[in-house]
């Protein structure tokens, strides 16, 4: 059986390795969709598909999770919903089962009425939150503690937290609702 | 004489009929477009164009409307503001009038200069509110006697209270704009 | 039950209405289609969707029929075709059964299985075409009676010919896949 | 040398002025790139492109600018971040310094690594602020002083503070979010 | 008085040079509307916006012709027709008179009814035609002579007959449609 | 080193197949691009992203590539060539020589410059051609033989040739160039 299982993953961090690991205990093989590929560059999306491609892929080959096991596929946004489904499948190999905590993806797979919907159970939720870790790189906090190791040094590589604080560095966005957007 | 109506109907609720039926005391027929028609499945747009059609229909006949005295179109958003009276007139049969109170639909009218213009007087527009009918949903409050009875019906039907509330049902986004622009 | 039925209607000609008149003498309710609904002033698509929707009411009430056994409704292009079927259903109301002799609508909607589908007898086809209607536009041969007589009527009035004329008058164009695109 | 300014100037006001006169200090010949070139009719983008072209070359020649030493060119927005350095460039004349002040500008432009960047100082930042202009209009403060004579003329003209106060004068949308963003 | 003509300028011929001479004698400033900004690397659209614009400015400097009287503005292509006359509004300051021989912007803007027409004469039409120009460079014969001598130069120096040249060289579409439109 | 190799694979036959191994004795990994992602369902694409990756990836295990070895990525069309180099970089993990014979790639990614540029040997091209197959398909001429087993396998599985013999099938479309450029 194979599933599918779609994040943004900005960034990877050590919760979605658990929910990867804890899928492929149920399943053979998870297509890993990067949705919001075509976005980056902003608090929100700060990672290129590329970007988030490579820290999927070496966060997982760190576990020694086999290369067989898991596809990376990035998912552009369509803003129409009701063809949100059908440009999942479209873009993938087919699977039979859909991982997701995301209430919309959950929405819209359930009345497409095709697929099994499974939750996945968080890990340390509060704590393993890509808005945190965005948050903490943009204060200057520690964060690479929250993410695998080859994820921080890629980010490290790719001068990654210097990105997102030029991005939030500006004065006339405080306080307001693109920074409070920016950390959901 | 012709007119035309534009809103997003999410939903069309009795408010909505007394406008209609305010509007055919002026004119022979009501073009009504379905404004933001690509959008569905999000806490402000819940409904597709499909379905919102549905429940224009179904609401008129409900009253006694005769079908010749209306046409329900969908508009798609464009972003681009200025090409937009444009869009309408593509897509529409002829018209003479205007009828709205939406600010940026009356501009965009007036600025073209070609179509007479008309505000509608508002039907108790505290209580008869697609925001307000959509908030209600999501808290489980009574919203069935805001809206039409087959509007009502057909939305039991689809289980269109459940698409909203899965929606609404993220810890994520508590308390924040996303929810308050989504009951605008 | 309600039928759903396809066409790019340029123009809507006698072909198009005995076969609205076969489907409305097997479904209660035939919702059209007027695909391709976005665009309009070039020699394969001369007309917007609004003047198309103009023709096909004109067309149908001078036959007779009733207005609530029809619903005209624009289907803009898009052109990821495996989205198209979702992209049709969320702008319409709910159909059972699909009337269309063209091959990819066909097989867009049997891979989707959902529906039922149907062809559409041919109403003298090599005559009652849209493509030799446009071609006599252009060579100035006549036309007119392959179109129900509002069609004729209308294109009269927004100067229709003299439209695709104008699209048609380039020395650049000449015997050559434009114009032989045109007119498929 | 050539260098590149790229602002949504709503409207262009003392402050853009000012910044085009230090950078012709700096370089032969600056491209003025209007940005968000598609958007108008908003609170936060009230003018086309077209009416902010025109406020610019006004502007520019009242101060007395040569027109060989600058170019107006509309950049729409794209909202792949990823893309729009390439964006721009292939919509220029070869350029080889950027002004900016702006952090996502910035940023873009130092990963691409091909240009030299360079800040531009402010000029009376507070006051000389396109927010704080479209504030004053929407709230019936004095505004004029803030931008250049002949751009509060052709304001005039255009009946430019009828349109932003009309955009504003909904009730439904008080005290946030989109007014909050309209004032970024 | 101000004119707008509007080409693709792929590149910017002798002919084109004729065109905008004849117009200034009849209007104080013409706009020159780079059409299919979007567009380049194609056969039938080798150059970049940027690029045309740059032999635009180059070859009126070249004749003498003042920058006070022109303006060149990259106007991409809608595919939607029916929006093109607001499209181009919407980007250029306002003009009274559209200088054209081509069929379609001539249909547009006469349906649009707000602006004056006026036809170009034609100059050497056969030999100044910017798909001869570039059938030429495909085929390795002179070219040179057909357009303004600084934009010879800037061709040369910006390798624009290698760049066609790779994009005709493929022996997968000889003889066929591609070609053929690409030298319309 | 990393290497890129863009096609669109429809289908992904022998020739293919020896490319990439040939590739893969020149670098340690390929990025196997999908060109023209989101197109499927016509002549010229008839398969989804998903379904090709399908092929791609079993094919490859066929001939017991490792799964490290290679990644599979939907590269949708953007039709600004301009912008596509960066759109795939932004799509794909870093690499640092591209493998293509297409004269567009080629050229795109020679001007862009950052990047190695290699032409891939054919092997029996007039056979191993993804045109010919869709001939074959479309006029019942064997075509199992032209690609590896799985492929024959799986588009046998999800009933390719009929799919691709039904859009062919309309007599509309005989002879010209609609025809003409699906075998290109």
């Amino acid at each position: 059986m194979k599933g599918l299982y779609i994040g943004r993953f900005q960034p990877f961090h050590l919760g979605h390795l658990e929910a990867v690991k804890w899928i492929l205990e149920r399943v053979d093989e998870v297509i890993i969709g990067i949705g919001s590929s075509q976005y980056s560059h902003s608090l929100k999306n700060p990672f290129t598909a590329g970007e988030r491609i490579t820290m999927i892929i070496n966060a997982l080959e760190w576990v020694g999770i086999e290369r067989r096991r898991f596809l990376t596929l990035p998912i552009p946004d369509i803003h129409t919903h009701s063809l949100w489904v059908e440009h999942v499948i479209s873009l993938t190999p087919s699977f039979q089962i859909v991982f997701t905590n995301e209430p919309l993806t959950k929405r819209l797979f359930e009345e497409d009425g095709r697929f099994k919907l499974s939750s996945i159970p968080f890990f340390k939720r509060e704590l393993y939150s890509a808005t945190e870790i965005r948050r903490r790189m943009v204060s200057g906090d520690s964060w690479e503690e929250l993410v695998p190791k080859p994820v921080a040094e890629y980010i490290r590589e790719i001068r990654g937290v210097d990105r997102i604080r030029t991005l939030a560095s500006t004065d006339k966005i405080k306080n307001n609702c693109t920074i409070l957007n920016a950390f959901l």
